[in-house]
């Protein structure tokens, strides 16, 4: 999601006409930090409404249930490019530039954090966080990937990127946490791609 | 910390004699689950100590204050061993095997678990989480690494053992929350060791 704009954004989740993509932003913002700083179980659709400042009815008529609402909330597309045309020597550093990227991102737009966050002590959001993987980084990373090994593969990167977010954004461990991205990227990328385009298990250190 | 036992454990924090250990290990626990399921700032003795069952006064006694509590129950000693003693084309895969050994661990010792989720909602646990990489993971890379670098190599090792300590104990990512560890081992020990042993930001992929 980019910022409150009056301007429909196709495909943001929830219903309602093109005028309540405001509304609709509001709400979803207010959702993701109640979810985030509470979890699941214990936020509330009157205090989600309340942080939007609207009343909760308008919170139902767009979202039904405090479920269809975390579904919303927790959308998140990586925008991931495809990496059928990148370059194969390429493809790490393709992918730890685009991901540190999105992770930076809009500064309004801190979805992703909220999301890795919430998943940390949500089962609900971990559960979020593991079919947005499979749906998106995995898919993407298996049209390059040739053999039975891609979920592994897919899972190791995963496993190393979400470890550079988490270090850079939320636990803020230096330098990680304020290196120019091009030089992270220049740092991890090689690791990526061996575990893309290399043999596992058997790799030379 | 093991098990609860009325050995005395040398190093247990917290005041009090041997054969309150089992005391002490008691209240640890219990403050270690409330920090993480609620943070530092709600997390209060009254609670702790009724998990613990026993009286706050009795908390108070053993460690003064609620920081006192918390720095107790944060203190992790990650055992890392000498790794001027290995060999070294075998430094990644002895760290790898190490550190996802200690966070196997005693079933009891979810400490480290803990101290992850409580960091990533938590400031003060963050801070904790830091130093004892600071002073513990990052000391004993640097007895090993030469040149000015150490401590982004540090950090770049420490990103990816947190990523994937979090996707095999946190968000249970598959196939890496239930690889067989020696498999896992295999599989990552070469990026730790090009970290640890290769010219950064130049590295072949």
């Amino acid at each position: 999601m980019g910022q409150t704009t009056e301007e429909p954004e196709p495909g943001l989740p929830g219903r309602g006409g093109p005028r309540s993509a405001a509304t609709r932003q509001a709400i979803l913002r207010a959702a993701r930090a109640q979810f985030a700083a509470k979890g699941y179980e214990q936020a509330t659709i009157r205090a989600i409404a309340a942080d939007a400042g609207i009343d909760a009815s308008m919170v139902m008529r767009y979202y039904d249930t405090k479920a269809g609402l975390f579904a919303a909330a927790s959308s998140i597309d990586l925008r991931l490019p495809d990496l059928r045309d990148v370059p194969r020597a390429r493809l790490g550093r393709v992918l730890v530039h685009h991901f540190l990227d999105r992770w930076e991102g809009d500064p309004t737009d801190d979805a992703l954090v909220v999301l890795l966050r919430s998943a940390v002590t949500d089962e609900k959001a971990a559960e979020r966080m593991r079919a947005i993987f499979a749906e998106q980084a995995e898919v993407s990373i298996k049209a390059v990937v040739a053999g039975g090994d891609a979920h592994r593969r897919a899972a190791l990167v995963g496993a190393h990127l979400l470890g550079v977010a988490l270090c850079r954004h939320v636990i803020h461990l230096e330098p990680i946490a304020s290196m120019r991205i091009e030089d992270l990227v220049g740092d991890v990328a090689p690791s990526i791609q061996a575990y893309l385009t290399k043999p596992l298990s058997d790799r030379q250190g």
